[in-house]
């Protein structure tokens, strides 16, 4: 049978609710418990499982409905459960046992008065109700982050548009995970601060995500929640729109990693050539998407979140190193390989960013020639014939690297340096002598920037490590693969050295929060030194909507 | 002017005599020194880059041609360059400080007697002998490799026919590396023994494959070159298909990986036909074909040299930790998932190895469902209605797992683990003490393997490697991504345990070798305590073919 009871007007949140639940449910001569506040939803909800007692018909959304279900036909069972959840509701409001006490603000005015340079408001509270709080978020001027689901999408894109006419960013509903600015947003990752600015339409997407570029050695700037339905034709990627913009403007974050699950094409569409405007490298995992190409102009597609996370790193380190390298911006690559399918695959890649077919031609072991930048095979019979393979006799290469110095118009050279067995005792020597040679006398009018990869063994006679360390010694950049040295060459013929003075996001420089609902979210913000005022939200007029709607309109 | 001269009967390699070449240039009053044999390929290739002299009229390809070109007229400058010419050629045959004196033949029969158990000729003479060689070779039982070019198409296609009907291999012409049984042969890179074998159609692309395999932490079982034509549709694959076979028979290979420019088409389904048919994974890079499937069946598609590397490390380090796990061979996988994303990401893997579709319904949650598979998203509604998500409360969760004990046909069970700000305070110790209790009851009539990956980072509150600590001590696998957890739960249930008693190619247990014609290949294997004796090949009857085939009868 049900035993039954209502604590008036003790609002707590579901999810510590849930928490106590199951707790309860361990209770001697108890089978099941269950601890819910009087929303009208939450009563369908008791209903439906089992749990009604004629008592709750009076509960208002502000009440706690508690329900036991037992063997036991003894009366003095609801009360020994009531005086375990009244010790179980202090334990949650003294904050267990978070050391710094917890700003807290009983009203929304009062929470803005305590925190007046708050620009984020995060919403856990019952979904249905989050809505009208967005609301007042974003007509007080705030971002809005709404981690509860169950909002309704006419409530949503409602909320989106207003965001957007306002020059605001909502995201959610049903948003798990964000990191603005340092600030762990709910169910966030410690991460390192690094470059990759990441915008999610799923959570675990984005924690995965920023988890694997963790690990692969790079940090992020920003991460961006969404909100599953915002790639809907429904809502139309409005917030999506809003956080690609608003990271285009962000100076930290150097490279984007975008990831959803399928999108509506249409969306999609929008939200590619979004993206391929900006003049920042971008990753875009759209999972469940077949990939077809592994690159469309700026943006790279990736088919699982570890594969979006290498190429963001790749990315990342490519722009960090170009950073610190002399300007060839506008320039062109020459590709002198000693490889003919090194050649063939720098080739192949280079195509790609640069959207076009490699040339099938091969004329002279040309690889790719177009609009200036060549990729050649010097191991081809044109430069063979009666001569040593230049993996055996440098030579040839030598004098083509020298003859770069009357070449200004290439800004980046190209190399692979291939050791082992058969090869030369000393390949990186003899690159090195030549690129310093040609760098001397380049240095006086036009710069040149060599990028080399270095294809090997450790235990090799030439040893990995030995030569790359002679490499750069001599100025050259190495990389550990040669797509990663390609892209590089790439990007430092193409990035735009002029950082334009977009006007940063507020939002992205310092994150301040009035937090509303779930406290553990205020105390997860305090403990990352994040400003927070927790607002316990409870139902305005004990939830009835009505009264509500006049109480704020007299507020 | 050019001043030239003959040195009768001292034949040489045409690697060692372009090296010579090189370094005589560099004497005082001159312009350019070319050194070559007289083969009727030389003499048209001194006639044509101007170094011809009516004195190599009488040079057979058995003498060595000098060609001086200088401004000055003092005949005595061919002296000069000869008396270094004969300095250099000594230090050559001196083996250039080799610590151990190569074991020298000087006829083929010798070479035989030599080496009774050689197995393999390494054959870089002039291109328009290789062939007659590798004919010798293939008819006295030997497998070979021809490093040598120049050698025609009809020549290729014949050798491998008859190697073909043979039971023997032949790798090239113009096959640049190889390694087989460890030993380096021609341009072969020192690399850790492992699991992987790899069959390469470019020499290039084997030693960056396999040295980014040995970047990436893992070891080469063999590598086996065909030679840039095998794949073309005159040949159709000869020695690819039979490389293939011998790494299929060969139990240190678990891992195949095979790389090639573009094939022909016909021939490129004739190898995917037969890699399909092996229980091993493959990885194949066609480099150049687009990639518009990860994976078909066991045979995965990589784009770039790196990717196939980094496939292959995952396949290997797959096969590696299921060889100790207990038999779950034909059992079924269940993945019970918190991230929804993680659920999906693993249900599209699963997807692809299973060959299907994945579920699009997701109804209660279920990301995939086919054959007793399960990939479930406790995320999704149907279990958190009044219920916290189980990012936050494990309980449902640990629910389910422990209802696997009496589902035996469950042999394998994917686990995501969430950690961060908002999740539980110890995930994994949920899991665990869920997955003990499972394995205790299990282990008395059918084992289940537990496979997990952790999402999060190493500073989060509940610390990535503290969680994976406590995952591993209840005896679950951890690995890094989710695609690789999903491989090896499906390897699990995949494996064919019954190694088949199949047997292996002599030539993958043990290599000996007769080398002709690049020294240096014989001093590189003997560094690598490979059993060689070095035949010097000069051309038979001075070059003159009617001769030497006549020669041949008679011998």
């Amino acid at each position: 049978m049900i035993h039954a009871c209502i604590r008036k007007g003790s609002f707590q949140d579901s999810v510590s609710l849930m928490i106590i639940s199951r707790e309860l449910s361990q209770s001697p001569d108890v089978d099941d418990v269950s601890v819910m506040m009087g929303t009208p939803a939450n009563k369908s909800l008791l209903e439906a499982t089992g749990f009604w007692h004629a008592c709750f018909e009076q509960a208002t959304p502000n009440d706690i409905c508690v329900a036991v279900r037992s063997q036991s036909c003894d009366a003095s069972i609801i009360a020994a459960i009531t005086a375990q959840l009244d010790e179980a509701l202090k334990a949650v409001s003294a904050g267990q046992g978070s050391g710094r006490s917890l700003p807290v603000a009983r009203r929304f005015a009062s929470a803005e008065q305590r925190l007046p340079e708050a620009n984020l408001m995060l919403i856990s509270i019952a979904g249905e109700y989050a809505a009208g709080l967005a609301h007042q978020a974003l007509d007080s001027g705030r971002n809005v982050m709404i981690f509860s689901d169950n909002v309704t999408l006419e409530d949503e894109i409602a909320l989106k548009q207003k965001a957007r006419d306002k020059g605001l960013l909502v995201m959610g509903p049903d948003c798990g995970t964000a990191i603005i600015a340092g600030a762990p947003l709910a169910f966030a990752n410690v991460l390192p601060r690094g470059v990759v600015g990441v915008v999610g339409a799923s959570g675990t997407g984005i924690q995965e995500l920023t988890s694997q570029i963790a690990l692969n050695g790079q940090g992020i700037s920003q991460a961006i929640g969404l909100g599953g339905r915002d790639l809907s034709a429904q809502v139309g990627g409005i917030s999506a729109l809003t956080s690609l913009q608003m990271l285009a403007d962000d100076p930290q974050s150097q490279v984007l990693a975008f990831v959803s699950k399928p999108p509506a094409e249409a969306v999609r569409l929008k939200v590619m050539s979004a993206m391929k405007a900006m003049s920042k490298p971008v990753v875009a995992l759209f999972l469940g998407v077949p990939v077809s190409q592994a690159c469309e102009g700026n943006v790279w597609l990736a088919s699982t979140l570890d594969e979006a996370a290498r190429i963001a790193c790749l990315l990342a380190r490519v722009v960090q190193i170009a950073e610190s390298q002399p300007a060839v911006a506008g320039k062109k690559i020459a590709g002198l390989f000693t490889g003919g399918t090194l050649a063939a695959e720098a080739a192949m890649v280079l195509a790609g960013l640069l959207g076009i077919h490699p040339d099938h031609g091969h004329l002279h072991g040309t690889m790719l020639a177009h609009d200036g930048h060549r990729i050649i095979d010097l191991g081809d019979d044109f430069y063979t014939v009666g001569k040593p393979h230049p993996m055996i006799d440098p030579t040839s290469r030598e004098q083509l690297i020298l003859g770069l110095a009357g070449k200004p118009e290439t800004g980046v050279l190209l190399l692979d340096v291939v050791i082992g067995y058969g090869a030369q005792r000393d390949p990186a020597g003899s690159v090195a002598s030549a690129v310093r040679q040609l760098m001397a006398q380049r240095i006086r009018h036009a710069p040149v920037v060599v990028v080399a990869v270095v294809t090997g063994s450790e235990q090799d006679p030439q040893c990995r490590s030995q030569q790359i360390a002679t490499l750069r010694e001599a100025g050259i950049l190495v990389v550990q693969t040669l797509p990663e040295a390609t892209v590089l060459a790439h990007h430092l013929c193409t990035c735009n050295v002029v950082t334009s003075p977009a006007s940063t996001s507020p939002l992205l420089s310092q994150v301040s929060v009035i937090n509303a609902g779930l406290r553990n979210f205020a105390q997860d913000l305090q403990s990352a030194s994040v400003p927070v005022v927790h607002y316990p939200w409870s139902p305005v007029a004990g939830g009835n909507r009505r009264l509500a709607s006049l109480v704020e309109q007299l507020g």
